[in-house]
């Protein structure tokens, strides 16, 4: 029996209702109703709270109620008198429990004998009405901020309607851990909120209210915190209390989707360490062993195929044949498959119509493609199916966030055979060994959602956030990629629409490929086979700072000059070759990358070089 | 005589042409040439250079040379070679002074003797070539983070062609200050950068690279450190090194507008303190003494204008006037003018086009507006005129930095009876006081820009920044106050384009005034007179909440529920009482705000339900 799933009003967009319907749509139990949400909505809490259980979700809280506790009088009385008005409040609403944060004010006593009688009175009131209080530790609280405090104020209290309210963020922002959290009677857990976040130097309350995330999104040790709960007994809800200014700006019911995901994601790590007793629910299918990418669709039209196949002619392509059924083609050098779809009234079309030559698909080798997509579908990602001709095979498929398909394939799996009228392999330039990585434009706002969907359903690690100068802005670029490194997905966003990443979000209304990069053994080998390759031009001091820079031989110097390669190092023996082509109809273009000894990055120190050119080849 | 003027390229955005272009159309003296923006350019150093003169700049510095001081053998021979390859690049380019920042490597040495001896060597072989070594210490240097460290190194190094350069936000942004200054020799100060910041509790490395600021636009005491310089003696350019991001996607002459004005606006900060030795420049004509806002126009057409008097005139305001030779009209009540202009062919026409219904004028009160226009002009505002008719007045005016015209006026200057046909004055709902403060929307990279605009040319203080929840994201506001209180502009931005203030902003292409708040001594009288105005409605939840956390009384309460009132309080006895009409034409709205017991905020804490409130408006 899986523990209740719930999120405060707070996360998401919109007035309160809006809220309230993504959170039931998307398969919340329950909510904390956020106090700043019911104020300013013109519904009264009796209207509120049956909305509530029309949508069939429960109030699991009713929060903050601040500054509360061992105040000096007058203050003190007045805050019980405001305490008597949000109970009135809350059994209008009919929520049960009050999360009470611990006070912030200058004036509170550093007494905590004091605090805990006020939080005994609070209790006292709260029980005569049927109503519970859960104390929290704020991390900037006053003279309460780690949890250990607020329970030693819960323990002297000793009420049986004031528990303890647990917060991953407060505890996990501080380096703060749970040890002793096992001395806690299971039944004074009141109540457990989860955010995770990314590490940022920052002070605590502005890390706090703007930078959460949820489970997954970020770099806290959410899944152990929860793991250290479960143990001690917890058994109620789970819930997500998340402030982010982009959450506030998104689609409503996508922040829910990504919510959930995070929280049923988190079930599922929790399920190989925790003891049984505390398994909170049945597990996931496993994550997929990943394989690499077969191939990579475009949708094109007509003109477009052509100019793409000439395009990718250039860089030492062919077509090595064209679908039997459809107007789709196979363009191959060595282990890469590039597939243009222009076939009329497909999922191709609709998003050609919509963005001009784009990457629709991308195909992912997995060790179970049923299992992949079993586990794919829990994590509310649903499968989907393109109409198939005759005896053409049926690839199980899900949609990344933006729409993009991700077909789940065998490796080994003949998929081309049946389907194609294939070609002989045309004489080659140097084979190309697979697809390095492929490279997303996102809009800001996607980032941490393209972060979990990546991290849960398929497996793959967030590697740190990296910036990247471009003439007009900053890029920022975070890399998802398998343990086993055979897939690498670098996501750029960028607040800039003037940059060059920006160009693409803007051209893809949010969200696209805008680059694929070819492993190649031998770079200069290749570009040097390659000799109509429209590639982007280098500027010379590029190279005359290289020199500087890593005392390269002058041979060296001019392979990399006259091939148009940049180059980069890491750790001891890591080196990096790579070229880029200009960009395909102000769409995408491509790469071709040599990786030696290892090296492990995707030449970031080039990365400004690149984005100048590129702003210079569009003027 | 003032010092040089300059620039770091890296605070503008473009190609490296682009930047050296706008730096010199707005007239800086020179610039420093930061070395991605070069090595990322197509043309060769020596054409930068010629560009360079051809536009009448001067290279004041190449930078950065980074990680050289201290290192082991094999490292310190390597660095000497790069940095040889560098003083070729600035033979090129022409450039004679390179800054060496202070080493962030590990590996690098805790001997300051020895960076004292590889500073020595490095300053000798640029000697030779005629070229200088300016050392700086980074806050985040390894062994070197304060200016008196890198000033030992130097000392200790005692080479003519090696001395120190000072950044004012890597020693403010530590704490520290300049006090040892005056021991070091003047003509060991080689070079002097100015950045200003936003107080932020950010790790200094993130700080730095992101969020600085121009002089006057965030919090460091960037004047007090410019005088402590001059104080001891430096006599060389005053360079502008910037990092962020807003200024690297913004229209690069902007920025570069903005850079000069700070610069400009430096210099008259420290002529009021410095000694008279050490002053650099002519005194700007003094900031004008403010006295309220005489008048606020709108563009509009004729519909547009009916439609705006109808609604004025359910906020208790009459038509007081029409223009003798324009279609222009004088709406009033009590202290309050607001002109409605739909002539033809006028600015407000052009304006009218653009945005629909807008303000497109503002008039101040200044005790000299001939010295005021003076002041704005030296600040690189120019004067702006429109035509007038025959024995019309000709009011002196200038243009914000999003093209609104600011009138300067005389306080008590009559200009109404001459170019205005005025009707006897209504019999009236209690009279408004006057405008308390007009609330700009701005596109967030506007900001800094209006911030340093209405310090330098106004002298109005900024306020910090406040933070307020929209249903849609959230909503940042900053004040700028004339001292005396007559003028208050808030402003405020929003990342996301579905806030109520994103909105605005989408709808005026960047900035446009989305609110006025009228004064009044008792706003509850004043509503209760203007039965059919148009109020935002105010949720019952929120007065339920106002009675718990004020404890107010039930004829209070229903004052402000009968009102439509929003209330706040301030200090031991500020107290605020405000209405909002609903929106006109989907473009501005008004406000009227009664102001107790010195209360100095603008409402802050009721922002989210005007906004919640607006959006439900709007459906």
């Amino acid at each position: 029996m899986p523990l209740p799933k719930s999120i405060a009003t707070v996360c998401l967009s919109g007035a309160l209702p809006d809220k309230l319907e993504a959170a039931a749509a998307i398969g919340f139990d329950g909510v904390e109703i956020f106090e700043n949400d019911l104020l300013t909505y013109d519904g009264s809490p009796a209207e509120v709270g049956r909305l509530c259980r029309d949508l069939g979700l429960s109030i699991a809280l009713y929060q903050p109620f601040r500054d509360f506790e061992a105040m000096p009088e007058p203050l003190r009385r007045r805050n019980l008198d405001r305490a008597e008005r949000k109970f009135d409040t809350m059994q209008q609403l009919g929520a049960e429990l009050l999360l009470v944060c611990s006070n912030t004010q200058p004036a509170t006593l550093p007494e905590p004998e004091r605090a805990a009688a006020d939080l005994r009175e609070m209790a006292g009131r709260a029980a005569r009405r049927g109503l519970r209080v859960g104390y929290e530790a704020l991390a900037w609280g006053r003279q309460v901020s780690l949890w250990r405090q607020a329970w030693e104020i819960v323990r002297a209290a000793d009420h049986p309607a004031l528990g303890l309210v647990l917060d991953s963020f407060h505890t996990l922002a501080r380096g703060d851990s749970l040890a002793g959290l096992e001395a806690v009677p299971a039944e004074k857990l009141f109540f457990l909120q989860l955010a995770d976040a990314p590490k940022l130097a920052l002070d605590v309350l502005s890390w706090s209210r703007h930078f959460r995330l949820f489970p997954g999104q970020g770099e806290l040790p959410v899944a152990e915190f929860l793991r250290d709960v479960l143990r001690a007994g917890y058994r109620g809800p789970v819930s997500l209390e998340i402030f982010n200014d982009e959450f506030r700006a998104a689609p409503v019911r996508r922040i829910a989707r990504d919510g959930l995901r995070s929280l049923i994601w988190l079930d599922d790590v929790i399920q190989a360490e925790a003891p049984p007793a505390t398994v909170p629910a049945a597990p996931l299918p496993a994550a997929p062993m990943l394989d690499g990418i077969e191939f990579v669709e475009f949708a094109v039209d007509e003109p477009a195929r052509a100019a793409l196949g000439e395009f990718l002619g250039t860089l030492g392509f062919h077509c090595a044949g064209r679908h039997r059924s459809k107007a789709v083609e196979l363009q191959r050098q060595g282990g890469v498959n590039l597939v243009l779809n222009s076939e009329p009234d497909s999922a191709a079309a609709e998003r050609f119509e919509m963005f001009g030559p784009a990457v629709c698909a991308m195909a992912l080798r997995v060790d179970d493609p049923a299992r992949a997509l079993a586990r794919a579908q829990a994590l509310l990602s649903p499968a989907w199916q393109e109409p198939v001709g005759e005896g053409e095979q049926r690839i199980p498929a899900i949609r990344a966030p933006d729409g993009t398909l991700i077909y789940l394939l065998r490796p080994g799996a003949e998929i081309w055979a049946d389907d194609f009228a294939l070609r002989p392999e045309a004489p080659a330039v140097p084979p190309l060994t697979g697809i390095d990585h492929v490279v997303q434009a996102l809009a800001p706002t996607h980032l941490d959602g393209f972060v979990l969907f990546y991290r849960s359903v398929f497996g793959l690690q967030p590697e740190p956030l990296l910036e990247l100068p471009d003439p007009f802005g900053i890029v920022r670029s975070r890399t998802l990629a398998a343990p086993n490194r055979s897939l690498r997905l670098p996501l750029n966003v960028s607040e800039s629409r003037q940059t060059t990443t920006g160009r693409f979000v803007s051209a893809y209304a949010g969200a696209g490929v805008h680059h694929i990069a070819f492993a190649t053994p031998d770079a200069a080998a290749l570009v040097a086979a390659m000799p109509a390759a429209p590639l982007l031009d280098i500027p010379e001091n590029y190279y005359d700072d290289l020199e500087a820079r890593f005392g390269l031989d002058d041979a060296a110097l001019s392979a990399l000059r006259r091939g148009h390669l940049l180059y980069d190092q890491d750790g001891q023996s890591g080196a990096f070759l790579h070229a880029y082509s200009r960009t395909f109809q102000d769409r995408f273009f491509f790469e071709v990358v040599e990786r030696r000894g290892g090296y492990d990055q995707y030449g970031a120190p080039n990365a400004a070089v690149r984005m100048a050119a590129q702003s210079r080849h569009r003027g």
